[in-house]
């Protein structure tokens, strides 16, 4: 006899042991079944990374004893995760595939960094709901219990409504403050960009060194977006896609005149 | 006084030294003063990942003598080569990035796993024209040449013409075979997937682990995708957003009621 209650696939980037995904679970066993498949060490900004040119390990773990979720570490990117999971851990397919906490924003351009978010939307490719979940602080002691219930409600909308083919959400929310959250916000992902400052060091063997660092720029500030609503202590949801297609620039294309000289 | 030729740089994911690159180089020496940033070793599959959690190396390299061109063969992601070059290595901003050619196709949902696309939208969102060149071959022996025309008249248009802020060009390219291409075709991402089999093996000591394998597969047959463009021996031009908001789902998602229990 299988369960009535939803199949709940859990993953992240930030590692297995981070709080975010530690949390994520909990609220994941109060809705449904849940199987963890998640890095065994943090994969912040792999983006949609796979790994093709190397093997990957993805081994049973124990990290709370008596809990009730099966939980597996791979040595693979958030991708990798799911795409192990699905096809090689899973044996059904399932309900849901929920991502993060994430330890830090994944708003606006940050989707397309993002592992966390990857991992959500390679969901979306195999058409299962799929939501990725951030908290604007990157503190590993984070607060993330003011959330819970907006996490749940959503996952619980979701697993309702279901999502359509090639959809998956970007929640993003607020830092814990005094302050209570406003509510939830769907919104459009804001253009926004990172301004680099490389910093340049020497090694001890006089050779150079670069470290990548930026500073986020908002230049978009559209009542409509993601940004906005975080800004006023909101929820945001985006609901993000596949088709990278820029549509509104093809027409325009269909123009061009490539002659071969 | 500064050169009025066009300002190019040139990066990949298949690594400085792969023929596909090479070729590139060679084309943008015709068209513009070039700079070269590549990774020193192969980086397919990286989609849109960065380098956060260590340091990068990006030195001047010498790979073929009395050349035009100047090279930096860099450690990190194709992301991180467009960053660092933007930010650390050039001393102005270029007028063109253009990355590839890739050993393998980047058509349809291969744009969001493909490093060398992902070096291109880093462009586009510095707001720099940027193009991903694909050759249908995966060969390292692939033959470049009866692409060059096309690869060639593609860049002088975007050259003459721009790309809008935040747009850039995924351009694929069939295999070469005794039949001419039948032209350039602007189109959408096609919608398609790779459908895994994860190829699990038993190492020495009998611990398990896996390769990522799968099979493309399209099932979107519109007359207007890459896919068709190619399958008809077509080059495809498709041009890809950095807004990843699934806008026709917006206006459904907000009847939702996310009710908190």
């Amino acid at each position: 006899m299988t369960s009535k209650r939803p199949f709940i696939l859990v993953c992240n980037d930030d590692g297995i042991t981070a709080p975010g995904i530690r949390t994520l679970i909990s609220i994941a066993n109060e809705l449904g079944d849940v199987v963890v498949v998640a890095p065994d060490s943090p994969q912040s900004g792999m983006g949609h990374a796979i790994t093709i040119n190397s093997t990957l390990r993805c081994d049973p773990i124990i990290i709370e004893d008596n809990a009730p979720q099966q939980e597996y570490s791979c040595s693979g990117t958030p991708v990798d995760c799911v795409k192990l999971a699905i096809n090689a851990i899973l044996d059904r397919k399932p309900d849901m595939i929920i991502s993060g906490i994430n330890h830090g924003s994944n708003s606006s351009i940050n989707v397309i960094y993002s592992g966390t978010m990857s991992a959500a939307v390679e969901g979306a490719l195999e058409g299962i709901p799929s939501i990725g979940f951030s908290l604007l602080d990157y503190s590993w002691e984070a607060d993330f219990n003011p959330a819970r219930p907006f996490i749940k409600s959503i996952c619980e909308t979701v697993l309702e409504k279901g999502l359509p083919d090639g959809v998956c959400l970007n929640v993003n929310i607020p830092r814990a403050s005094s302050e209570r959250y406003r509510g939830i916000r769907i919104c459009r992902q804001a253009r926004a960009n990172w301004e680099e400052e490389i910093d340049v060091r020497t090694d001890p063997r006089g050779r150079k060194y670069y470290w990548l660092t930026g500073t986020f720029v908002n230049f978009d500030y559209g009542e409509d977006t993601d940004e906005w609503a975080l800004a006023k202590n909101y929820i945001s949801v985006v609901p993000v896609g596949i088709d990278l297609t820029a549509g509104s620039y093809l027409p325009a294309m269909l123009e061009w005149d490539f002659s071969i000289k």
